[in-house]
């Protein structure tokens, strides 16, 4: 159980990275290379780590104050996990909340990530 | 979206079936033959539909007095689905609840449930 939390920290810490290398040597880390990755604002799935630290760099562009946080601890159990997040501004106020649904390997690798908004929150 | 939230309350009507083959018929046409299912409880993943019902069927022999709810309307995306649920006793109390996540295929059937308990709520 604290592997997973360590590997959902470091994916955290990597979402909040302002610098793309800084934020690729930690997804290198916690991300397989051709992990899935969708969620509701986005058209098509994700399917590789460099698209997928892509879509972040792009996202970090477009709102480069907002803060992902773990809402939740993270809950696993047979290689499935959840937690909860958030999207916070700068003076804490909540911009968007919701909960990612995921897989990890034996490598502690995120194998697959499904981000869900919670929209009446 | 409203034919995953059809598929959804089958598959609740299926668990509260208080009839094994009732319960089968409504599970063959939501559950593709080998959905993925397994929730924080179950020692080992279950990899087909007829072990699906068995593993029901022993629940509603031990809980015949348990209803599952569905405690909040389906979300879904790119095939992927959640939905917030509830065991609840004759009276009305709360057993116990949690989230289901999964995936459902083009044909409509859902083909991976992984389910989480909220501890502590």
């Amino acid at each position: 159980m604290p592997e997973i939390h360590q590997v959902i920290q470091d994916y955290v810490s990597a979402w909040n990275s302002s610098d793309s290398e800084e934020r690729m040597i930690l997804m290198t880390k916690v991300l397989a290379e051709n992990c899935v990755y969708v969620d509701s604002h986005l058209p098509e799935t994700i399917k590789n780590r460099e698209t997928h630290c892509q879509f972040i760099d792009r996202f970090r562009e477009k709102f480069p104050e907002l803060k992902l946080n773990l809402a939740s601890s993270p809950d696993s159990h047979h290689g499935y996990f959840r937690f909860a997040w958030q999207m916070v501004k700068p003076n804490g106020e909540l911009f968007t909340q919701g909960s990612f649904f995921g897989e990890i390997d034996e490598q502690h690798q995120i194998t697959k990530l499904v981000g869900f908004v919670d929209v009446n929150k």
